[in-house]
């Protein structure tokens, strides 16, 4: 796979795409990662990439030429002929979510394109890009760190990419609900011990206490992933038992 | 304002640190940002911070005592004698709102927790930790990049960390809809011309343009948004005419 970022701020992905697991995928050549600033692609002597908006009024908007230009050159230098994913990242995008990750890593080729206080101009949205996503209801002072973000959960998803030392712990969303609480080393840290049933060594035991604390602090934190995780009706009764105890 | 992170990789938040406004705000001295590694208080010779959980399983988790004593250390080296927030990055927490980053901008020290595809040691979360954050709904390997996140988003809204380059462009959230469309020069780029009521001078049809862009967008787009918004009247009859338009 490759992933390119078409940015003004290319130094800040340094850190990101050279360390831990982004880094691990690199260099077993799994996912080819640049961020390329598409400044060197300005067609004017100055090497502004935005302008004044039509119609007036406060901040600067991208152009579109040197946008279209950068992308284009990507697809030229490209081999094989299919187009890529060319995602513009903006507070105006779909949200982006876990089934959107999944997606994305069937891709080949993938092109962020990250803005930077300013607009967009129009023309990039309606004829260049495929995709448009927000990664949430915040706002940020430019594109990169949400192109971060959806290039870290995309390129985790590619075989080969985590190994044993990752796990099912942090998949929070594969079963739909929340995480049980995890105890490790001291048994008691300070005055804190660890729940006997942990250490009882009982494992349908502690199977099922995980399962109800998974359900309690889904229902009490997100309950709206309830709605859509896989519960067996003996777990929905119970479940509404303890939303009517909370209640009361 | 201080923000200290505390991770395993901090060599990932340098390029984010360094650049842009983040970069620009570290040297007005508007805000101190260091990345800490909690790896240095591990208190074992082989500086494990991580240890198989209680009750089995696959995954690592974090370790209850580098993170206190991290922690800790940072609170008896600050002069003031305010607690920070104490935050911690993970799925199972409060999806992080510009609501949020409105409140913890207010505050004086935050400390922030990635863990990094390990799942954390429940009393850090009793016992530590007094929020937390989730970026959104998508599984990360660990916790940096949404700590940059909520770092980005907090960080511009401390006074004068915002100069004039930066505007209500990207700020979708401020009046509670998103953005109309932009454009700026060339007039016609290939065969896509601007539309003409942006170059036609008259401002009350292009506020009126505006306004009328935003609300289609967002009706389109993103209509949950449209509860919370302040819509006049006249807009919301408009906005219920045009909705009756589209499923007919």
């Amino acid at each position: 796979m490759r992933i390119d970022v078409l940015t003004l701020f290319p130094e800040m992905f340094e850190g990101v795409f050279g360390a831990s697991i982004l880094g691990k995928a690199k260099d077993k050549g799994i996912v080819s990662l640049e961020a390329i600033n598409f400044r060197d692609y300005s067609n004017n002597k100055h090497n502004t990439v935005d302008d004044y908006p039509y119609g007036g009024g406060g901040g600067m908007v991208l152009k579109a030429e040197p946008v279209f230009a950068a992308v284009e050159d990507l697809m030229a230098k490209k081999e094989s002929g299919g187009r890529p994913r060319v995602i513009l990242m903006c507070p105006q995008g779909e949200t982006f979510t876990q089934q959107k990750a999944e997606e994305l890593s069937q891709e080949e080729h993938l092109v962020l394109i990250c803005g930077h206080y300013e607009g967009y101009d129009e023309r990039i949205r309606e004829f260049l890009v495929t995709d448009e996503l927000s990664v949430g209801d915040y706002v940020l002072t430019g594109g990169e760190i949400p192109a971060m973000t959806v290039i870290d959960s995309v390129v985790r998803l590619l075989p080969g990419v985590l190994g044993n030392e990752s796990s099912a712990v942090t998949d929070s969303y594969s079963t739909g609900l929340l995480e049980y609480p995890h105890y490790t080393r001291p048994s008691v840290f300070r005055d804190w011990a660890v729940p006997d049933v942990l250490i009882s060594g009982n494992h349908a035991k502690i199977d099922s206490w995980r399962r109800e604390q998974s359900l309690l602090r889904t229902l009490k934190r997100r309950p709206d992933l309830l709605e859509s995780a896989e519960l067996t009706d003996k777990e929905r009764k119970w479940l509404a038992a303890q939303k009517q105890d909370k209640s009361t």
